[in-house]
C-alpha cells in the first residue's frame, strides 16, 4: 500500500488515492474516515462547520448546498475518489423535507464537478426507502423494484438514476449503497435503540410499539466498513449495506433489556403494519459479502452491548 | 376572463393567473407565450439574454443555472403558474451532455422556490425518451414502463419523479408533459424536416435514412397549444403531448417532396432499427384529447405546408 504523504521515488502521484468525504462528521462518516486513513487514503473531509483536527485528514469548510463552494473544494482537492454521505438527515423531518430537493441539486453538481476534475470512483449513500416495500421477500438490488413512497426515498432514487447513468457514460466507476437500519453510539435519543436503552438504564419503563415488525439492523461501524470496503472495490451499481438478518423489533428490544437486566421494565406492543411502516424490511445482503468481501464485526448482541457501554459511561 | 393589468373592483389579486415561463424564446416557448396572453395570463418570461419586447409579456433576464438568480425572479414575480420549458437543447449534443445534470439541479431549485412562494400549478416539459422503447404498442402514460436509455431521458425522468412527489406532498398541482417528435418553422437545419425540405427547395437531392421508422409527429404550434391547454387545466400526472398518429419517416419525406413537387430528388432508405433508434415511437394521445380537451390544428400535410412556406419566403 502506498504511503499517503511520502516523497519516495516509487510514490508517484498516480498511486495516491485521494478521497473527498462529505458528511464526514455525521453518524456514518465519523466511523468511515479512520478506516479510510488506515487503508492509505489521503482523506479530504468537507464540513459546513469547522471540525476538530484528525490525524491524516485534510479538513475543508464548505456548504455543499452552495454550488460555488462545492466547485471550489473539488477544483482544489481534485479527488480520485468520492464518498458522498452528506444529506439532510434531521430525525423525523428528513422523510418529507423540501431540503431533499436541495440535496438532489447539490449532489448532481458535486458529482459533475468530481467527474470534470478527473475523479474515477464514487460511492453514494442511498437508502432502503428506494425499494418497493409491498413485497415479502428480501429486498434485492436488481430483482426488487424501486418504488419509493417518501420524498426522501424518491429524491435519493432519482439521484441514483442520474449518477449511475452519467458515471457509465463518462467512464467513472459508481456504486450506490442502499443503507438499511443502522444503530450505534451517539444516536438521536428518539431513535429506536436509544429510546429503549435510555429509560431502562435510568430505571424507567420503555415501550416498543412495532414489536412484530421485522427489520434488518446493522451497527454503524459495520455500515461504515461496508462503505469503505465498497469504495475500495471496483463493484459498480446498487449494493445493499445490511446484515441480511431478519429480527423483530420486539426481539431487539428484549435483547437490549436483557443486557441491562431490566426486562421487567419493557413493554412490547404489536402495532399493525402500514404501507409507510411495513411488516418486513430485510435486505438480500449477498452482494456486499460476496463481491466486496465485507463481513460484519458486530452481531446484534455485541452491537447492542457497545451502545449500552457508551450510554453507561456518562452516568 | 379577468383582464390582465386591470384595476377594476372585480379584478381582485386572486383572479390573476400569473405564469412564469422558462424557455419562452425557445422552439415551443415562442408559440406558447402568445397563447397564454390570449387566455388572459399575466405572462412573465425568463430568458438568459435580453429578448425583444412582446405585448402583454413581462421580460426577466436571469440565468436559471444560477440558483440565486432563479430565486430572485421567483421571489419578485410570485407566479401562481409555472411553465418550465427551458433545458439544454443543442441539436445532437443534448442526449449525452453533462449539462443535463445542471438542468436537473436548476429545475428542482426552481420548483422548490415556486412552491415556497405560493405557486399552485406547474407544467414541466418531459420527453418520450423517458419511456421504455423496446415494446411495440403505443406509449402510454401509466401502462408503459419508464426506462430511459440516454442521459437526457434519465435526467428528465428523475426530475419528474422529484417534482411529482414534492408537488403531491406540498399540495401543488403538477403535470408532466412528455413531448414526442415536433417540427415547425425555424428548426435546426440538421433536424429531419428541414434536412429534407431545404435541399429539395434548392433543387438538390435529399436522403432519408430511417425511412421505415414509425414516429409520432406534431407541429410545434400544436405542441405549444397542448402545453397551454394542459397548464390551464387541472389534469395532473404524466400527459403525452403528441398526435397519436403513426407515420413512417419515408411517408413524411414523400409528403414533403410532393408539396414541393420534387419527388424525383428524394431517396428513402430503410436503415435497420437499433435500441437507440427503434422502429416505432408512437404515443397514446388519448389523455390530452379527452381530459384536457385539446385538438391539433395541423395535420401532417398542413403542418408541412406551413414549414415549406416559411422556407420559401427568404428565397
Amino acid at each position: 500500500m502506498a504511503a499517503v504523504y511520502g516523497g519516495g521515488p516509487d510514490d508517484s502521484e498516480e498511486m495516491v488515492k485521494r478521497v473527498l468525504v462529505t458528511g464526514s462528521s455525521g453518524f456514518i462518516g465519523r466511523h468511515a474516515v479512520p478506516e479510510l486513513v488506515r487503508l492509505g487514503y489521503e482523506v479530504h473531509a468537507v464540513n459546513r462547520r469547522p471540525s476538530p483536527p484528525a490525524t491524516g485528514v485534510f479538513a475543508h469548510e464548505a456548504d455543499l448546498l452552495d454550488a460555488g463552494q462545492t466547485g471550489d473544494v473539488v477544483r482544489h482537492v481534485k479527488p480520485t475518489h468520492l464518498l458522498h454521505l452528506a444529506w439532510y438527515a434531521e430525525h423525523g423531518k428528513f422523510w418529507t423535507s423540501p431540503l431533499n430537493l436541495d440535496w438532489v441539486a447539490a449532489s448532481t453538481g458535486l458529482f459533475k464537478a468530481f467527474v470534470e476534475h478527473g475523479g474515477t470512483r464514487a460511492v453514494f449513500a442511498g437508502t432502503c426507502a428506494e425499494y418497493d416495500w409491498s413485497g415479502d421477500g428480501p429486498l434485492h438490488e436488481t430483482a426488487t423494484l424501486s418504488n419509493p413512497r417518501t420524498l426522501y426515498g424518491v429524491c435519493k432514487n432519482a439521484l441514483r438514476q442520474v449518477v449511475q447513468t452519467y458515471g457509465q457514460q463518462a467512464g467513472t466507476s459508481v456504486a450506490w449503497a442502499r443503507v438499511f437500519f443502522l444503530y450505534g453510539r451517539d444516536e438521536h435519543p428518539n431513535r429506536l435503540i436509544p429510546s429503549i436503552l435510555r429509560p431502562l438504564l435510568a430505571g424507567q419503563p420503555a415501550v416498543v410499539r412495532s414489536g412484530a415488525h421485522v427489520r434488518d439492523l446493522l451497527h454503524v461501524r459495520d455500515v461504515a466498513g461496508g462503505f469503505v470496503g465498497l469504495l475500495d472495490s471496483d463493484v459498480t451499481g446498487t449494493v445493499n449495506i445490511a446484515s441480511g438478518d431478519a429480527t423483530t423489533l420486539g426481539d431487539v428490544a428484549r435483547e437490549a433489556a436483557r443486557l441491562i437486566g431490566r426486562e421487567d421494565l419493557l413493554t412490547v406492543e404489536r402495532q399493525a403494519a402500514t404501507p409507510e411502516n411495513p411488516g418486513r424490511i430485510v435486505a438480500d445482503a449477498a452482494r456486499l459479502r460476496r463481491e466486496v468481501g465485507w463481513a460484519p464485526r458486530y452481531d446484534l448482541r455485541s452491537g447492542l452491548r457497545d451502545v449500552v457501554e457508551s450510554l453507561r459511561r456518562p452516568l
